[in-house]
């Protein structure tokens, strides 16, 4: 993304390079999310920002959080940092607000603060940055098929049993010691989602197998990037990491559907500033 | 707890001072985890128990794990330590399974391990040791009332709403992180228990009083102790966990419910060997 000062106030999108998306800033997440801190901080300024936008929306692994995040840590940066990162983060939420009907932190958090977060609450607002272990790396598979919000919401159960929940409870626990402790089989070991993946799965193709082949692969575990139709690994060290991606892509290639893979290391940084244009 | 190797094979509880409980090993929460630990390591030898019981039994502060845990500890040192640790949790929740029907080890792992654990899983079992801030000290009261389990279990909703299991999550992962921070606001700010204790708490008297006069005193939080009816609170420090047991003390001596006061930092290491009778 490219941020500039404008004379005119507000926030003015001047191009989207690679996307379809609208340039109007109140019908854009990168807009929306400029436009409220403008309103926190100075209704009066103005910014221009243009967009080349490599990842497409609709994914499941934060593409408007990434473009919510990116604004408002550009516009900081250029204001001298009035707002602290954490102060940063509702301003960004307002873009989700827009993408999928809720102001949610779960992906402009980590988006702005780097590795791992947690959100406790969000009304009021209660994250907690989370270690990362030093030899995590993701791989993720972008299938290029549209999965609705609307059915990835629909599909979730109002209730889940106390039993579940419990377990579940068990889990969330346990990863964020692992987290701390860089115990990389307890990771592993509690990287299971009962709840959200049994339902929403479904809505993924080769989803099993997808898991299946991240496990032979090496992977410590998988499950749905966001609300799909992405699927992650978290693996231990690069090498394994790849093997991973070899093993999602012979599910893929076999079918015909047109896929993306993505290697990562956990950036334990967020927004990062390319360049000063100024 | 006086254990001692004995001559004659079995568990041999030669006497239990203090409270009314069967001598049977077969019947008594020591005698069926020191069978359960006999049976794994040698059935041929035999140990003898002495008790002396402060602890009143259905308090809700372990009473039946102190037990358990003391037993298998204690024969384990005088046999040489041929088990870890971790390894006499599943013959004291032998011990639980008696007591209260579910071999379960929410309190005899910490009370052989010490400190905070978590129980990501029991089958297998998984327990994770997790930090204790150093300044955190617990008030606890027990209202001498008798709560049956099978009230504590009937009393909770089979299911819960996806929405307050979600919140409750956050507050699991947010607590674990609070122990490893050592940060005292987020530890109290997660201390909160959304699903159980809203149900549960109906069955202790003047609950909700204790509660709004923890947090006056300065408490983090509180809390029912396992299925009640005592209820905890935790403190910052030994000045404020005594201003919330005067805080407990003033709602319970207002009415005609007997009731014991403690106070104690949580305590690091497990089950403490006092002297080798040897």
């Amino acid at each position: 993304m490219e941020i500039r000062r404008s004379e005119k106030s507000g926030i003015d999108i001047t191009s989207i390079e690679r996307q379809d998306l609208p340039l109007e800033a109140e019908n854009n997440v990168a807009g929306v999310a400029g436009l409220a801190m403008l309103e926190a901080y100075n209704p009066q300024l103005g910014f221009e920002i243009r967009i080349v936008k490599n990842i497409k929306p609709g994914s499941g692994i934060g593409s408007s959080a990434a473009s919510a995040a990116g604004t408002v840590a550009g516009m900081n940066y250029l204001l001298g940092n009035p707002f602290s990162t954490k102060e940063l983060i509702p301003f960004a939420m307002e873009g989700e607000r827009l993408a999928c009907g809720s102001a949610h932190a779960d992906n402009v958090a980590p988006a702005l603060l780097g590795g791992f977060t947690l959100v406790r609450d969000t009304n009021p607002l209660d994250i907690c940055a989370l270690p990362t272990p030093l030899e995590l790396v993701a791989t993720v598979i972008h299938p290029k098929i549209e999965v609705k919000t609307a059915d990835a919401r629909a599909v979730l159960k109002k209730r889940v049993t106390l039993e579940k929940a419990i377990s579940q409870w068990g889990n969330v626990g346990a990863l964020v010691s692992s987290l701390y402790e860089e115990d990389y089989d307890l990771l592993s070991r509690s990287l299971v989602d009962g709840i959200v993946e049994p339902a929403r799965s479904i809505l993924i193709p080769y989803f099993s197998e997808l898991k299946v082949a991240c496990e032979a692969a090496g992977a410590l575990g998988s499950g749905i990037s966001g609300s799909g139709p992405s699927v992650f690994a978290l693996s231990r060290g690069m090498s394994t990491a790849s093997k991973v991606a070899q093993a999602m892509q012979s599910v893929f290639e076999k079918t015909t559907i047109p896929f993306d893979i993505h290697i990562s290391p956990i950036k334990k940084t967020g927004v990062s500033f390319i360049e000063d244009l100024r």
